[in-house]
């Protein structure tokens, strides 16, 4: 389904192959480890079995309003990797898991474990907080995922029943509710429906929850009286957090919970791209700016506040303190990847990176069995990961982010390519009417050194654009081994040309350690500095140190190099130096005291990638070293 | 009443007097500015004359839970301004309210205008929220300074008779509820009134409010069971908030609301020293080491969290986000001047300056008419004080310290006259069977030099302990000229001597300026410095430089001034060099870019005292300067 206003068109998941040497043994692990971990934990908690609708009350493993939604992220996890890994086992698996969910539909559509079986009577009671068309969204998501992945229509045909009974319930119709989501997701994956299956009314539907949200009379307070609940102080905290206290298009300012505000950001920019709705748009780029350019971690985490799970106010971001939940900077990943297609700028794809290759990636261990909830960058040795969660929407988030990664790589207009990512494999698009294989071929991000060959049957015409990221300061290009000079806009390199088979472009991105420093008004970060190297942010974790890493500064003349240290964390570069250990107080252990020197004991410091930290021993860690 | 473990006993308010540069306008201010201004607000507002119990359902300015206290601390103050500055018109307006507020008694003794007019039903039926025996222990206060000034009886009749039967409804006796109060005060409170009547009951039910609290089964739960309540989830926050999480002999952190947990530590010191409890005497050391060497602000403010208005975690100090209530700044100054008078070490009157010449002080304007009510480090220009709060608790606080500020200055012993705080003004104290005044010359805080002279009748044997405060690197000190090598323990240089009349004795305490450093593990602040001069904190303020001060840094090397300006805020000492300002971020707005050498525009820089900012326009504020 051609979306009239994003100017480029992801190249879907079939159509791409990764191999490169940072993502291919994270992405296999995903399938081979973290998918039947999730599964066996799944299966162990209930909440597979929930859709076989036989809890009674008083009985144990009692449906949770979300349990839905964390089985759906999973199967559409599960589903994308038969897209790129087709596999007898996991097929079996999937089909019987989507018959498993479409047996639990109700003869009228409706489809959901928990209230079918735990609160039959109070369907649509409590859309503020009870999470009923969250899961509905993502039921949606992992049909259409199903579908693309079996051809099997037997979970996308219950879930457009499902979405039919919706569109009957809600909306600006004589008999319908006023109502929406408290949490988001609802809206993203009807425009997925609707891609998926061509018919308008899902888009429509997504464009009422979004257009209807904010509005008064509100519908949480008036829904909060018709459950005789006072409607009394928390309110305002509910309508922000959700952020439902004025209309989409009037809102400013990414606040509220991290999460749903992504997830509700993400079908904003999804509805704007079907509908070419501007004030959608503006309303989308504002917030964007307001996310990413005040309120973001240098990992790409997004949500600095544990109350609420919320963002903070601007330049907010407490490190020790962060929250910064997997799923927000999942969230952030959908939600740049949507904003890139829509405008083909390349400040999209550097935000979309930073997250996935630090904010995003940290939630999973390296062995795929363990998995962080909140990502904090710096910490006293105790935040650790965990082998499950009550609350467990982030693994299966995971778990789908990796099994998808092929569908944030590339893109095409009608006239080029696009490469946002380079993750190294083949690409396939029809270009010019004539199908043409792009090979990536790279050690990236460990270095910068991107040999991109083109095969086709006839020569062709088209633009090949590539992503200068954000973070490279020199970079060169050369056609076939003569060095061309692509003008740069808006962070893409254009090689137009007639491209013949076994043509080949080396693009090769400076990649020297960097200090960064953050905005002035950072107020955990000022006076500080965090490593990057490429696109990928460094910390220093207990185990390399013979100290408590947070004691550790860094002079600005320290010099900084990088190695590969092919033995180290499943193969990594870090980076090397030497650090000044702040001495520490004298006598009494002081909070306060004249200030010193900045001298202290040198020490040897190696800088691990932040999304590999907490795979070895336990101990302390930071991203931002003070300068010393 | 003398206590038999308290190693030293405070002079009381009507043997001192206050003359000095710094204090003394503001106690004048205090005194003819602020009690008449509270005055007129509590009567605007309803709060005098709800005392007279005429409210009726549906009226305006229905009385509040915590109105009482309010009226109560605002009497306690103006009756410590009769100790030492006698005047007929405001005998006047305290007997009068004094009388007022006894007028509201009931037959039973019972005396609270909220519950008397507007839930009579409700007595005693919410002690975890609901402030009724905060409000009696404030109403006791007030009623032992209205005796110790007038020496009428009629306030303190009143209020033991409220204190006899708040002892028949509670404590562990048959027929008694085991209940304790969900805001702390009146422990410290009937500890007053215990020395103040020498009625041992009062002391009894202090420490059985003290012992109770936190105990198996918890009464703030049975007590929720009573009322109807769930006792779900938001119990366990609920405890910690009120630090009832466990018995107070077992609490090892500060946590909670932190002007609950400093009258807690306050009430469990006074009943510490009067019991010789030494288990508790050690929960209050632990508690006073968490409270001051890991979660206090350099300014002496206390609980860094709004959530809660609570203390946060170690070292969780952020600047512009901090909460540090003034009312809490100001229950540290109580806190610190009970364990100064139990243990006798300079450490704790160290913490009792810095939060009485920074936190505490900053609390109210110059003009002695606007209050903070929250008192962060940084600001971006928005935050301001006001004439008045509904939730007024700051305002009589701030009254109540600056009318009794002269019994914080002097303690005495047996055998010694110990000098803590060095204001200017005389004391005078028995030593030896001997009345002895001691007159202090100085212009501290602006400079370190104090004279102190001794006036007496017949030679007399004592030792002078003199604070060498914890700021202070280098002193001198020299008795009728000679210098003397007076040994300096626990902060204090004891001179033992048979002081003759007209003896006299030089302090010189050297006062450059410094950078202070916070502990390395106090992100907001690492890599940062704040000026300090003697027990003064320092801030830069917008309206005296063309940048936002959060921009500006300071250079190591760079030289710091400090000039006394006569004509600056009532007369102050500045602090003036050069700082740096840190530059814009270059072509859009960015978060994260790389690191520039620390080079900027350099800017003079004026620094003013903390307490004294945002009392000309308004503007940014900073305290901790990045280091350049």
């Amino acid at each position: 389904m051609k979306s009239p206003r994003r100017r480029l068109v992801p190249l879907p998941l079939r159509d791409v192959e990764i191999d490169g040497p940072f993502w291919s043994p994270r992405v296999q692990t995903n399938r081979e480890v973290t998918i039947p971990a999730v599964y066996e934990e799944y299966k162990r908690t209930g909440r597979i079995g929930a859709f076989r609708l036989r809890w009674k009350p008083g009985r144990p493993r009692q449906p949770h309003v979300f349990w839905d939604s964390d089985v759906a992220k999973w199967l559409e996890g599960l589903c994308s990797t038969l897209v790129t890994h087709p596999d007898a086992a996991r097929r079996r698996l999937a089909d019987r898991t989507a018959r498993l969910i479409a047996s639990a539909q109700q003869p009228d559509g409706y489809l959901n474990t928990h209230y079918t079986v735990v609160e039959p009577d109070a369907r649509w009671g409590n859309l503020r907080d009870r999470h009923e068309l969250y899961c509905a969204g993502h039921l949606m998501e992992a049909a259409v995922a199903h579908r693309q992945a079996t051809g099997s229509m037997v979970l996308l045909d219950a879930l457009c029943r499902y979405a039919d009974l919706i569109d009957r319930a809600f909306g600006r119709g004589r008999g319908k509710q006023r109502g929406y989501p408290g949490h988001e997701e609802i809206e993203l994956a009807l425009v997925r429906l609707w891609r998926a299956t061509g018919q308008r009314r899902y888009l429509n539907l997504a464009k009422y929850f979004i257009d209807e949200r904010g509005r008064e009379p509100h519908y949480f307070r008036l829904e909060a009286e018709r459950r005789g609940e006072p409607s009394g102080p928390f309110m305002p905290g509910h309508f922000i957090n959700r952020q439902a206290h004025r209309p989409v298009r009037e809102q400013t300012e990414a606040v509220g919970h991290a999460v749903r505000a992504m997830y509700l950001y993400s079908g904003m920019a999804d509805v704007a791209a079907e509908t070419g709705d501007a004030a959608l748009c503006a309303a989308c780029r504002r917030l964007w700016r307001s996310a990413t350019e005040r309120k973001m971690y240098v990992t790409g985490g997004v949500g600095a506040r544990h109350q609420g799970e919320a963002f903070g106010d601007d330049w907010e971001l407490p490190n020790a303190g962060a929250y910064a939940e997997t799923c927000a900077a999942i969230g952030l990943v959908f939600f740049a990847h949507r904003m890139l297609q829509a405008d083909g700028d390349g400040r999209y794809a550097d935000v979309m990176e930073r997250a996935l290759y630090n904010g995003a990636l940290s939630g999973v261990s390296l062995d795929g069995r363990r998995f962080f909830y909140v990502n904090p960058l710096a910490s006293d040795g105790s935040h650790h990961r965990r082998e499950a969660f009550a609350c467990s929407c982030c693994p299966p988030n995971v778990v789908r982010l990796l099994a998808s990664l092929g569908a944030y790589v590339y893109s095409r207009d009608d006239r080029a390519l696009w490469v946002h990512l380079y993750l190294g494999g083949t690409a396939t698009a029809t270009l010019a009417g004539q199908p043409v294989t792009l090979t990536v071929a790279t050690r990236y991000p460990w270095d910068g050194d991107v040999r991109a060959t083109v095969a086709t049957e006839k020569p062709v015409t088209f633009s090949l654009m590539l992503r200068v990221p954000g973070w490279c300061r020199r970079h060169t290009l050369r056609v076939n081994g003569r060095p061309v000079a692509a003008r740069v806009s808006k962070g893409y390199a254009r090689i137009r040309r007639r491209w013949s088979d076994g043509d080949r472009v080396d693009l090769s991105l400076a990649m020297p350690v960097e200090r960064v420093a953050a905005h002035p008004l950072v107020e955990a970060d000022a006076g500080k500095v965090a490593l990057q190297r490429g696109p990928v942010v460094y910390c220093l974790e207990g185990c390399d140190h013979p100290v408590d890493v947070r004691r550790i500064a860094l002079a600005d003349r320290s010099r900084l190099t990088a190695r590969f240290d092919p033995r180290l964390l499943g193969g990594t570069v870090v980076i090397e130096g030497t650090g000044l250990v702040r001495p520490e107080p004298g006598g009494r252990e002081a909070l306060y005291e004249q200030d010193r020197p900045a001298v202290g004991r040198r020490v040897r410091i190696r800088a691990i990638p932040y999304c590999l930290w907490d795979n070895r021993r336990a101990g302390t860690m930071a991203v931002w070293l003070p300068r010393a």
